[in-house]
């Protein structure tokens, strides 16, 4: 048993530290979304949430006692549910969302000294990744160019189609002293179409996930420099617990991206193929389910009689679609969408009709 | 007061007796019909029910007291419910349903000798008119035919399109003793489409409503000669009370329609143009209801958002939908059916499905 052990131990002592990110608020998979329950904290596959397999992907890279997950106080309890391998100090609740460079910072900032000094890596908790050996390997690469050269990195997805709603990562040139990475460019945003298919064509560019990898250490220094004021906030936290609620919601709500990523010279990146989705809408999710003879996505208690590439989701009661064609269509116990594949983003304008009217039951 | 009050007295002298037939039980507002809620009892427009609007669409011509309804033992609660001005003993439930020639007979079977001498309106119960006056006019015409030349007739509808759907009544000569009524040449049931383009051009076709108007003993004299082993199960069920049960359940089951008003040589019609409607599909129904301006017809609590010449019914919950056109959408507290409005007699299927299934509770 001993050199397995003895490996083991190895393996830990070049540790990652995961800090998912689990506070969103989203509202595109409303109904089934609600503020009580975003989409991570939604089996959108199988059994378990999107934050879970968040977690059950770092499963032999990063260990639950060395996972950290920022969420809000109203998740706190929910989260916590459906993460008991992690332990209970290390669900950080805001006292309201903040963005990403706020939670990001006070989480790092939370971790004891000798922690935050390790790699971390910085993990949205509502997306998916079909390939959690690739995605693993990345993040491996990622954690050494951290751990022994102190770089921060954005990891880059390796761009599928044009799609205009993500943020796309331009890469440069590959980096002498870490072989596997690339430097960053710049940060594009949302392009137009005409603009991400020359983005795809060149090859030049990856879609930014979102998913950071750094010296906690190095990202404290780092907001000292670029964001001074949130810096500064985090310390006052830091030494006057008492004055969280209070100094957190002053701290400047700007992402990540924005605040700091986009600052840095020195940036570098991973390229990844790993299957990775943001899971924006309901006519992704559509495409990654598996689907019946005629295209069609079933979930909970549905009755088909010629529906075609639709998703039919009854989270309660029974779905009959008969004769439809692209349809989505999700019935919980006090509501129902219908919308087609191709417009179901366009189910926050639900969302916001219901916010106006006051109608808090439906959020 | 004088001359009104003799006035109403004569017309009470010319009664007219209303029997309506409320024992159906069809799929085709699945979810909203249900076995023990099928259509005749649901307010599909408005606040009351078909029922109800059949009994009220008799004020002035036909007293509650003087109505009878004929239903299943399964629905029998809920008519009486829904009809509290009809008398008790006049709400007759069917041990099980044997089809209209048995309901019709043993109704008018059970009225008292004096009265199944008078004339008596056989009416639908789910059935919608548009235009209550027009449909008095001609059931007076039908009763004083039968009243004062013990004719049978068939309420015949002008028929405003070339419908397949419906059975056809070909129209024959003027009656000279009778002005106003038309012989009856044949029944024809559901055509093609180009014999019901045909039927419409020809100006010689009226629709099959099912209202029939006759003298009681006249109608029983003829099931005697057309139908007599239903007649003799008639005359059992009359002279041994305590045999209803057993002896109804073997009645032929047939239509009034093939098992009677088919044989005759001399029965008679009036053309009506009264608005009338079967209300055969939610499509049908759609065309009815009063829509917004993007012609979708909107029920119960609903979010649309870019919804054209749509139906979207909200029983309970939220009925939400986007960027959706010519959808039948229908949410009840355990369904939601989805359905292009052209193809919304096919929830037949769905309810096909459910029974093959046993799903009872959703029957």
């Amino acid at each position: 048993m001993r050199p397995r052990s003895s490996g083991t131990t190895s393996r830990r002592r070049a540790t990652l530290q995961a800090l998912i990110l689990a506070g969103g608020s989203g509202t595109r998979f409303w109904p089934l979304s609600r503020r009580h329950r975003p989409k991570q904290l939604l089996a959108l596959e199988g059994q378990s949430s999107l934050l879970q397999q968040s977690r059950a992907r770092l499963d032999g890279l990063v260990d639950p006692a060395d996972t950290w997950v920022c969420t809000t106080r109203r998740l706190e309890a929910a989260v916590r549910e459906q993460l008991p391998e992690v332990p209970v100090s290390q669900v950080l609740a805001e006292p309201e969302g903040r963005n990403t460079a706020a939670a990001i910072g006070w989480a790092v900032r939370s971790m004891p000294e000798a922690v935050r000094g390790q790699a971390v890596a910085v993990l949205p908790a509502d997306h998916r990744i079909a390939d959690p050996a690739a995605f693993g390997g990345g993040l491996q690469v990622a954690r050494r160019a951290a751990e022994e050269r102190d770089r921060v990195l954005a990891l880059g997805v390796e761009p599928e189609w044009a799609e205009t709603g993500y943020g796309y990562l331009e890469v440069g040139a590959p980096l002498a002293d870490s072989p596997g990475l690339r430097s960053v460019v710049r940060f594009t945003e949302k392009p137009d179409q005409a603009t991400a298919e020359r983005f795809l064509a060149s090859g030049r560019y990856l879609w930014n996930a979102g998913i950071f990898v750094f010296r906690g250490t190095t990202l404290l220094k780092l907001l000292g420099r670029y964001l001074p004021t949130l810096a500064e906030g985090l310390e006052t936290i830091a030494s006057s617990p008492g004055r969280l609620d209070d100094v957190y919601r002053r701290l400047p709500a700007i992402s990540i991206d924005h605040g700091l990523m986009e600052q840095l010279e020195d940036l570098a990146t991973v390229p990844l193929a790993c299957g990775w989705s943001d899971l924006g809408s309901w006519g992704a999710l559509a495409e990654l389910l598996p689907a019946d003879d005629a295209g069609t996505v079933r979930r909970g208690d549905v009755v088909a009689v010629g529906a075609d590439s639709c998703l039919l989701w009854a989270e309660e009661g029974t779905v009959a679609a008969v004769g439809v064609q692209g349809l989505v269509v999700v019935r919980t116990a006090d509501a129902v969408l219908v919308v087609p594949r191709e417009r179901s983003q366009e189910v926050r304008e639900v969302v916001a009709r219901l916010r106006e009217a006051g109608r808090t039951e439906l959020l």
